[in-house]
């Protein structure tokens, strides 16, 4: 079985704007054991639309049509689908009376367009949509002989995704064979691709039963692991066997085997510690406090710390000496061990971690900073009874040295709590 | 004119990887003239890939492919682009020898498949990649009496983008009419999309010749404006006569007129008025400090800050008054004052801004601040002269809200200082 996605909306073939509906579908069809065999972007044209269904329902077994439902005369993918299958439109009364009274609780008179969002495909079953008014289409039907599902969802994602799972997925489910598909990652940050694939290939290519796929992506390496089985047992009992191989193999390389981010991670181990967390940023200049407060309830292990982008707020805010700045440089190994420990002190965090490093796109115009590269940085972690400190050189941009910096202190502090 | 872009890669059907070369792909073929009709995403499989290739060269009159030039058995864009055209592949010697080079500097022996990167179309132009061993290619050919260009280009971004840029757009500039583009865009914060609209659609709808489109994203809307004309001064005009009459009409609404983030052009109104900001945030958990020093060379303005996500480091870092808190709250337009006022203080800067609130998703479990629903927010700006607070009722997520919170504080600095 394999499924095609498109996506309709001359936005989305802009530079400004892209289909994201179709990661989600796709995800979804996975799970149904559908693999996605093509997508499809076009705009508001009626004559490339109704090409691009043709092509589709010509091509894959099942089509999911994302957008083109609304009440414009751009909305055009029910008008395209119907061209497409040379089948009717038929004006719902249910629907249609619906819509009267969606306009008649806001006390508007309903445009005479959108009557047209009541127009459904000949045999389709509708797919009631909660939070919008276009419903959603489900076409079972046969097409020179062969099955076709054509489904059409609205393209708000707000509107698509809960339609999708609450009613498009169970009748799908419904509709196909059997077969029950179990996922797991695991998560490793700061190890090159080609180690993780070195060290793991002849394990996981011994599951061909098990799709493996390697992911690089912000500073980590994901595995993914797909297995679809008649029943959802068996399905997990292969990723989870194969997965509990490549967690021996790659060890405490692994900093997540449930999918959780980093911070996540550090956030979960320092409360099972009774542990709390300050930070003192200078290069990354509240990115890393950014990444932790971004995770609900962080603050049961993160109390929070300063950004200290000028070597005035080092010392106010962390008691860094005036001193070791001059002397040192403001990216230096005893800056960092300064800050970290005095950002602990201050706060009465159990951990103090800081970064110091030059982010680019320009260095330091003089003093003893002056002579370090972009990408140097100094990352410094303190518990009260030692502080140790890490010398990073990172390549890339700004934004690159920046997330990796913070990449590298999460890791940091990660091992530190193992 | 219309193009089709073609990215190729399994990857790119699943649920974690997307193509992104398009949306670059299409900049550049809009600043040629061409505008782009179908985007189209196809896995390694020889047979969907030629499929995909005929339908495009049939639709489309420039087509771009991105990926499946490498050396693996899955890279099969060659083979199938030479399939659907029915012509020859031919092993480019030049490019053979090149390729046996790359590998002898590196002592290796080059593994026979690689080999397949010399294929080359028959009567394609090559395309030199410095980036990378693939070369690209570009056809100029005649399909069924019609013109037809058909590129391509390797997936990897760091070689796609200059080969693109480089090698390609020039060559296509010459095949192409001469039509020159000219774009602005104007970005405006935390105002209604429906508003944005209602007060400009009179304005734009007058230059039926101006493509405009409105954006609403993160918190704010762009105005995209793109016009073509034969000369690149006409064009100009045309987009800019439109955008300054916009900017008239909805004034200081406007915080960018070139593009610039509103956090550029906060930092750049401090540094023009020499002034410094410092920052204490609390749900925003540095997320604000983040923004600013994102931006490069954001310390001339921007010194610090504090993240103070306890009770205690708003005390601690920026004098909060313990009383202030159990009474009011720590969510309160008292504690935001205080905070602005108090990180001023400590850091010395011209300009303390404070952001307290409930991002959720779970609210105080008691105090004061209990009975204050999620995404209430205060922001609080100290100048030394006086203090001001904004009270913010935010709706969405977690993320949603303390974006938007961050949104209106680098708005209420911006305000501040027109």
């Amino acid at each position: 079985m394999i499924a095609e996605i498109i996506a309709v909306g001359s936005e989305m073939l802009t530079p400004h704007r892209q289909d994201t509906n179709s990661l989600y579908l796709t995800a979804g069809l996975n799970d149904l054991g559908v693999e996605v065999g093509f997508k499809t972007i076009v705009g508001d044209s009626l004559r490339h639309l109704t090409s691009v269904a043709k092509i589709a329902i010509d091509r894959a077994d099942i089509v999911v049509f994302s957008g083109g439902l609304g009440p414009t005369e751009d909305d055009l993918t029910r008008e395209a689908v119907a061209a497409a299958l040379s089948i009717e439109l038929n004006r719902d009364p249910a629907v249609l009376t619906d819509l009267y009274k969606r306009y008649a609780a806001r006390q508007i008179v309903m445009p005479p367009n959108n009557a047209k969002q009541a127009d459904v495909l000949d045999e389709a079953i509708l797919l009631n949509n909660k939070n919008g008014s276009a419903p959603g289409q489900y076409l079972d039907t046969t097409v020179n002989g062969d099955r076709k599902i054509v489904i059409l969802l609205p393209g708000p994602p707000g509107e698509l995704k809960p339609l999708f799972d609450d009613v498009c997925k169970p009748r799908l489910a419904a509709a196909l064979p059997s077969r029950h598909l179990a996922r797991r990652m695991l998560r490793m940050a700061l190890i090159p691709e080609s180690q993780v694939d070195t060290r793991t290939a002849p394990i996981y290519k011994q599951y061909a039963d098990v799709e493996t796929t390697i992911l690089a992506g912000h500073a980590e390496i994901q595995l993914h692991f797909l297995s679809a089985k008649p029943t959802l047992a068996e399905a997990q009992a292969r990723v989870d066997e194969l997965a509990e191989k490549i967690e021996r193999e790659m060890d405490d390389s692994i900093f997540s085997s449930r999918g959780e981010s980093l911070e996540e991670v550090v956030l979960l181990m320092l409360g099972m510690r009774h542990l709390t967390l300050a930070v003192g940023e200078s290069c990354t200049g509240g990115l890393l406090a950014q990444r932790l407060t971004a995770v609900p309830n962080s603050s049961s292990a993160f109390i929070g710390g300063a950004v200290v982008y000028t070597t005035e707020l080092k010392t106010i805010f962390a008691g860094v000496s005036k001193e070791t700045i001059d002397s040192k440089g403001a990216v230096s190994e005893e800056v960092a061990r300064e800050l970290a420990q005095g950002i602990r002190a201050r706060t009465g965090a159990a951990l103090g971690i800081s970064v110091t490093g030059l982010a680019g796109p320009g260095g330091a115009p003089s003093g003893p900073d002056s002579e370090k590269p972009i990408g140097r940085v100094y990352i410094g972690l303190a518990d009260g009874q030692q502080t140790q400190v890490r010398e990073l050189n990172l390549t890339g941009d700004r934004m690159r040295i920046r997330f990796w910096a913070t990449q590298h202190a999460l890791e940091m502090i990660r091992r530190h709590l193992l």
